[in-house]
């Protein structure tokens, strides 16, 4: 027990199992650790430490992390409330009185605070290039696909055509948003509390922009006080994931949908799929599901937070050790969320030619013929109306448009001519699109190649 | 693999690692050894096993429940999908091809909510007792302070003086609202879903009512469809796990308030207290702290699950793995929580005396003057505006009630007489209230008997 | 201003429409005045008002109703805290002082939650009827469809062939589980809080029973503090609501999907349809839609409500004023959206034959080859395995499952006859099912009369 | 109806009512028109309309501006699906059929999200001023109190003394967050979607540079099945709400501390207080209770629109229509929020003795006498179990800190001399710290200047 002397009876048992985080932050061990060393080494530069002191803290602290990572010491949950004081005693126990010197000027508060920013700062990173994983497979999907056609929805009605290379650019450039907003929490996160001590600074004097040199933050936390209540970066963090995994959602449930029977536009790789314990046919998109439900937890872990810092006075309060799981978990849910979901990506067969008969001559060609009336200067509104009586006189006699003769048409509109039955191609019609962010094929090629260099 | 042969490919490694919910629904052993006992049994009297056939699965199931007891065998989730799958395949080890009968008209789907379902009545039982402690935990401390003054709060500011018991009383009753709360979530949950199959029943001939009654469940489900697609049960469990904390936050607020040295009305044991490694002054109530934090995460848990529910087509949908995280996780929380706070209020020294003399004479006396001269026929909006003066006047002239003289309060309202003056004694003020449920010390130690008649 | 006499100055008239919320609880009007009149009625039978008093008070009370309700009389947000405190100042317009006795004994703490309650009490009931009809649409729907086939699904894969009848029942049975939840939310409703005052009651011999009785309340709640100061009644309330429009939103979900091109298993009517600006052929199934859409926004409610209420002191704080408009807003959405459902069922036309020809011997059979195979005192897990290996044959030679021959069949595996071959029908497999909850259509026919009557 | 000429039936009315955005989308109507306009001035340039009809219909619009914000014209729910169809029909009837031209390769889905992108611009900046003045309204009271000292708490026990006005930039800094969160969200809104039709682009050689150009947009959105299906950006604004009231909530709960009796540290204005209708006496702070309680309600709206969101397929699905009434509901509760507590903090009250003497010599100072022992060499877990015997003692014999005489401390640890005893001084206490971001007053004035500086 780190903090003894004025207590009579010691914390119950099972309070101290409730209370205890040394379960999940374990996990901070080396930024423990890093944070350790930092702060050794300012203490020294303010002749708090001698130099020897700082070097047998310094291989003390080394021992422990090679210690832990060989599984040769593991600390238990039942003697130790966490990760810090645990490493802590075990200082005492490899080098002596000296360990007592380390926690000069400095609080656990300050100290988790530290840690957790480093540790955040990593995994920032590992997530970032965990979404370039993903742009890739996604683009690699997509080179191969610019002209295979299928329906674009709106409502899940059949809108206008597109491509699946075009579908799959929607998601990259969702992906790069993430990786924006991961920057934004990047530069929120590296700043260093360390020295703000319990809440309120200390009367020694600390270097505090050495110590957040050593650990390679880009700049110091300010008020000390809002240093050691501030949770904001992780819900940022939180925040983060969540949107992330909403979008990963919206893949999956895409995926499972083109998957059906009823779709059969693409075909799951065995790798990432499993049967039925009862219905020996079946063959089950389980994977993206997971994702796909996954999403909800990580809104959860949100939601966790949010209201746990909600009405909180400042400075520490316990209730704030309950940052710790959902930040690790979000973390873990949407990190292996992207890997899996590159591996999906990176395995599924396509079924090409599914939508080409379907398409061509396809109702949803209507707005191009639409748009083709603008040009012959009838208003939007006008011509939208005339195609309608296009589409309805065509359902009433069972026709697709391209089925339609330039008479029937005619019948209905006299402005159309020879040229307005060009549009009902569906080859043709993406090649029509004109617009920047168009499924226009020579665009969408444009754009993998220009996402293939951003990436590099 | 349970499903293997229409397979070409095996699923990924770290795809299984992803979709494996072995990890956490090893937790549920015993009640798939349950769920595969009744099961054969019913096969048995159907006649798709003969005695000795069951007998040597039902002997074999034992096996496996003595050895993951006494930690002898432990699956590991490289290599099963789920407990279920894993004391499959170890029923085959032990028995041969006769554990292979046991899976007939039997679909993973209804096994496991089956299983859970028995979790979680016995759970929902364990809760009940849980809380049936806290509530005996409060009438003990009520019992002794049934005449301790204290401010009852509105707005956190002094509203009018209460004791102790009656304010202890009030989290006695929220709990009896969280055990209906239980008794409603045991009756939806106390139905059998075994024998609904994938999602379609069975063409065998299942003697559902049978199997139910071995598991000592009251009914059976309806619609195959809607039992093996049906996670209400598991929500009303989160909503009442949420409810439940947020009441535990509620009175943790308290402890946390009446602990300050502001307030100084409490002390906690320091069997449920920690200090700081920095500060060697610090007691600090990090147990109900923690408490309060984890509604938080509780409430998180809810979100999670219906937010992955929302929008899941009929019937089963791997999303709905997600259920049981969140499950555990708050059945963990709540009834840790309850069990401490039950050691904390258990635990707690009253300042007795810390309000008396602040209340007696107290503002917080002026309904009860208001109310006075309702008797006195003065309408009660005249005599809550004639009181307000007399409170203004007392605060000029920094005077407490029992200080002004009559004369003083005549020259505000000449109706004022003698006997309004016994309205100043904090002391006589519980005992002149007349209402059922209000704090009258009388009627509070009914109240408490009749509790604990309640609770035996 | 109820509360001004001791105030120098006045609310800042920014804060006054910060803080009032008469623009939403104006809805409670007809409830305020009710609980009103049982106070005077009590009142009057304590000697506190005298008949002719109470008779003013309730006929002026009358008035006021009758005002509002011809939009006579219409209270200003500018002006008022509430509409509680408008009918009041209303009264003393109307009747004078003896408005002033009105309010002897209450607070607007017990006033607001016994209205509350009443109106919950009302808009319960409303949601029961709601409920009833459209369990009733589905039922009609189902009576026509008992034997139209439709793959049923797990993981969105065909699993195994149900009708469309069985699969409407599985709602049916989810919305009557909608309404025993109501049901414990009525009954928890269902206490009168009327006479708890502020916090602690009354000098006053106030008869709380027979106020409740006037207002038709089956008893009491206890303990006055937990009485103003509980709001778990609303979040049971709107945990209701939360797992009705989850329901809801999943019946939506498939809606959606069956009306694409895709599936073209049902069309919706113009009615509930809406089309597109910019696309002429677009009909879209905007109104389930939004019911999936709005489920979102009444999850949200309750965590609002959750949060806020998390962590608060006893009794009333400000912040519980933030628990009406989440009631308002999920109750009308819950209602509306139960409303709306109904006429989607009642309006949509099912494409009957969608289906027949691709199920019939289809792979989805195969479960049924396995369970008849276990007749045959075949393994389920090896029965399982050998139909694996019929399916993996037929699609490998891109065969339905009623194109293999016979000897086709025992080649795979000898046990294999012509009783088989029968299993291959899907006409005949809804029958073949045996058990309790299945889609044979008999059984189902029965579960439509047993439901028909239950509603009545 | 803008869709109408393929349908046979009308939209059912109450289904109407159920799906029309009009009675809160109207309050877009100012983006609207400014988008139309935009959208006009384009199709001139591209030779989509000629001058003279770009010109009565950017008249006609100007017109319809007019006629809405001076009341003269207000479209009917009961008419209208939004703002949007509204003002094109009144565009109808002002300007005849050149009004039909207006949408040509435009759908809703490209318009609306246009501009929700303007107002939430515009939004923004609003938020941010209001930022500002409640960061002035802080430093204003800062300035007063740097020498006003109080307890710092962790776990609300008093931990060391710190000044008011260190306190009051702890805020400062949080707000300052929320500005840096709020200009990430205006970048990731700054971009116009305009162009990018129903979900493909256009045949039309549409110049959406142009049109960015002309609505002051920076960049443009790309892909465009990705640009209507977006709602990353609404999500991110309403953590942004969310995190800033999480924010006040804390400040709101403190002040609601620091306003009780037993705290006395601050006295509300009469102008952000209200009273009770039944207790004479009291003075609620209900303006920060209901910033707090408010917190839970933007919470919510957080959750409703992510899981509303989840799973949702490309490209628009009508469930987005969901996204307004949570986006206003977030921006109109934080900014109201805003500017009441910053009349709130302008107008308390401080009772600037109120710590000073219980601090002298108190408990809290142990650390920097910790800190004292370190500097002679002292360990400081030996120094820290020193002082907590320190405080041991004093507590047994009832004394404070510099009530202790040098024996009595040299009697527990022989190191303390004379220098130790000036420790004990509260006032010297602050300006012994050393550290950045220290409650030093010296520190803090500098602070004051540097934010007073920077939010010019």
């Amino acid at each position: 027990m780190l903090w003894g002397s004025r207590f009579i009876k010691k914390l119950n048992n099972d309070a101290l199992n409730f209370s205890s985080s040394l379960s999940f932050d374990v996990r901070l061990y080396a930024q423990d650790i890093s944070v350790s060393i930092a702060h050794a080494n300012m203490l020294k530069k303010i002749g708090i430490l001698t130099k020897q002191e700082c070097d047998d803290i310094v291989a003390g602290l080394a021992e422990i992390k090679a210690e832990i990572e060989t599984e040769q010491w593991y600390p238990d949950s039942n003697e130790f409330e966490d990760i810090h004081s645990a490493i802590e005693k075990r200082l005492f126990e490899k080098i002596g009185d000296t360990a007592g010197k380390l926690h000069s000027g400095r609080s656990r508060n300050d100290q988790v605070a530290t840690g957790v920013r480093l540790w955040m700062k990593e995994k920032i990173k590992e997530l970032r290039d965990q979404i370039n994983s993903l742009q890739h497979a996604l683009l690699n999907a997509a080179e191969k696909h610019t002209d295979t056609i299928m329906p674009g929805y709106t409502h899940l009605q059949r809108a206008q055509p597109i491509s699946l290379a075009f579908h799959f650019l929607a998601y990259v450039e969702m992906l790069e948003r993430s990786k924006s907003r991961l920057n934004f929490v990047f530069s929120e996160t590296d700043k260093s509390p360390l020295g703000c001590g319990a809440l309120a600074g200390s009367t020694l004097p600390l270097d505090r922009e050495f110590a957040a040199n050593e650990l390679n933050f880009s700049s110091l936390t300010g008020n000390a006080l809002d240093s050691v209540s501030d949770r904001d970066y992780i819900i940022d963090f939180l925040n983060a994931c969540s949107i992330g995994m909403m979008n990963l959602s919206r893949l999956s449930e895409e995926l499972i949908i083109w998957s059906t029977s009823e779709w059969n536009f693409i075909t799951m790789s065995d790798e990432f799929s499993t049967g039925s314990s009862l219905m020996p046919q079946k063959k089950n998109p389980d994977i993206v599901e997971l994702i796909r439900g996954k999403a909800g937890r990580v809104f959860g872990n949100y939601v966790g937070l949010i209201s746990t810092v909600k009405g909180l006075p400042l400075s520490y309060n316990r209730d704030l050790q309950e940052d710790k799981e959902p930040l690790f978990d979000s973390f873990d849910t949407y990190n292996v969320s992207l890997k899996m979901m590159a591996g999906v990506i990176s395995s599924i067969t396509i079924n090409n030619e599914r939508f080409y008969n379907e398409l061509d001559g396809d109702f949803s060609l209507s707005t191009d013929l639409a748009e083709w009336l603008v040009t012959k200067d009838v208003p939007f509104r006008k011509s939208h109306e005339i195609v309608g009586k296009v589409v309805k006189y065509a359902e009433e006699n069972t026709k697709k448009l391209n089925e339609l003769s330039l008479p029937e048409l005619k019948n209905i509109y006299d402005v159309f001519d020879e040229s307005a039955l060009n549009f009902f191609s569906v080859k043709d019609a993406l090649y029509r699109k004109q617009t920047i962010g168009s499924p226009n094929p020579d665009l969408v090629r444009d754009q993998i190649k220009f996402w293939k260099t951003q990436l590099l």
